[in-house]
């Protein structure tokens, strides 16, 4: 029997039917609807089909979404349009399917999928960093994953860093993300180019046809050394560093694994940047902490939400 | 049968008979002395004799200690003379009194009195704050007491706040303690001093007949609204904000104590300003989030010492 896992994206969705031994059998991917939740339900039935889920037997379904969930409803999702309030999507989604569905944050998930089968694999107490338009987290404490009292934890692209620094998407000022997020990084980006400096950045963006600077484009930025992109993400690693070593000194984790779209281009280059950046704030780590790129790369997520669904449904 | 509790603090050692019910039956208190493990051994085993501990049934020693503890050694001591490198104590209390001793961070178990008889009863997931010479502080996630991966889990005061801002006890900038420990906040103070400010508070630690300024201290200066008291006092509960504030959003805690000198001090109204100067930076915090200050105050490390060697002695 397969789990369908699936990964709501600001972009996309992506559905992954999932073996027991938590390889991906069969996938399919779809742009994400900007017209409420509705249409994204529509879209990812469409993607379970796409991917032979009519083929074959679904045990569960699992959905990760860029949000807090709460009592099996989606509580929050502040970067999805046309969502206000709480949304119930696993109803429809399981009358359609005839079986069960599990919800749960994206990052979250992200990290309970390489907690399976990826790079978080025996370790008891990990933080998960997801860096793409926004940043995410997952929290792994004591052996069992953790969202906390009402489904919102892991908000490591919210822990502040610079109190009263840059804004951030959230209207708070100096959070990881005001410094560090894709979105936040090509806006002030934007404003310094109005403001006179130059950049290869939005060349490259139109380059490679996309319609704003993705991972791939800060990662061409980089590798050409453009000085522009180089400094704001320095200024990212910087932010991410901090935050990380606030995180280690309350939590004590044993690793931190770096996903999403710039760990994905960069590597585990990346993950050793932010470990070096962020040790002189830690206070007494671990001597065995460590730091991992995503194993998984983009299935994280769709794996991750297969085994949220498996575990919910067997333990339920 | 009752279970002795000892809470080692930087000025004075303390000790408590608990019973099963969580109550304190006896009790004495000595001062830290500061000449190392083998002066804190004799202080220990002094204070417990000294509670009449020789005249009843003990089963087991419970030990909180300002460090970080693991594999039952003490690890680190940064705020104790003459404290290098891990130092087992366990083995000569243990084998003095015959019967198991547990240790455990001194912020870690201050929470935990909390949580089996005080102020956090009945709640899965809590951050502690504790207010005094430094900061401490605990947690309890998914119904469990959480100390990390390496037993330095919980310091909420080496939270960066503001990366680059006060210089911290720790060597760092811009930690919650950097700004909010009672030890930088009377550098400061003295700082001002000499800059030409002027202040009561250090003839109110005249007047009380201290070495440096207590919570005692701080709260009459405080309460007599001197100027440059106030002011320190409204950063110290910034930063604390901040620092919380990234808490929330990383831990999703359903409720938060403050505890410690200050807290005792300066009662519910400090762990409501507390709340309300913190609620601006959480992003989607649980609606029934609350604060609360400790209901066991000075007991608290005692009861949640005790409380930890009952539980890992029954537990095995």
């Amino acid at each position: 029997m397969v789990t369908v896992g699936v990964d709501v994206g600001g972009t996309n969705i992506q559905v992954g039917l999932v073996g027991d031994d938590h390889t991906v059998v069969g996938r399919a991917k779809r742009p994400t609807p900007r017209k409420g939740p509705a249409s994204v339900i529509e879209a990812v039935l469409d993607a379970i089909a796409g991917a032979d889920g009519d083929a074959v037997d679904i045990g569960a379904v699992g959905i990760g979404i860029p949000g807090a969930v709460h009592g099996g409803e989606v509580v929050q999702v502040p970067n999805l349009a046309g969502w206000d309030g709480p949304v119930d999507i696993r109803t429809p989604i399981g009358e359609a399917l005839g079986v069960p569905v599990v919800l749960g944050n994206d990052a979250n998930v992200g990290l309970l999928g390489e907690w399976v089968a990826g790079a978080a694999r025996g370790h008891d107490d990990v933080l998960g960093v997801w860096l793409g338009t926004g940043i995410g987290g997952g929290l792994i404490l004591h052996g069992r994953p953790y969202d906390g009292s009402f489904g919102s934890a892991g908000e490591i692209g919210h822990v502040i860093v610079r109190a009263g620094g840059a804004l951030c998407s959230c209207g708070r000022r100096g959070c990881v993300e005001a410094y560090a997020g894709r979105r936040m990084m090509a806006g002030a980006a934007r404003a310094m180019v109005e403001a006179g400096r130059s950049t290869d950045l939005f060349d490259i963006q139109r380059d490679e046809g996309k319609s704003r600077p993705t991972s791939k484009v800060w990662a061409r930025a980089l590798d050409e050394e453009d000085e522009l992109a180089t400094q704001l993400f320095d200024a990212a690693i910087d932010a991410i560093a901090v935050g990380v070593g606030s995180v280690v000194n309350l939590l004590d984790v044993s690793l931190v694994v770096v996903g999403g779209g710039m760990a994905e281009k960069l590597g585990q280059d990346l993950a050793d940047r932010i470990f070096e950046a962020s040790r002189p704030w830690m206070l007494h780590p671990n001597p065995k902490l460590s730091f991992a790129v995503s194993a998984l790369g983009d299935d994280a997520g769709v794996v991750g939400a297969a085994a949220l669904a498996r575990a919910e449904v067997i333990s339920g």
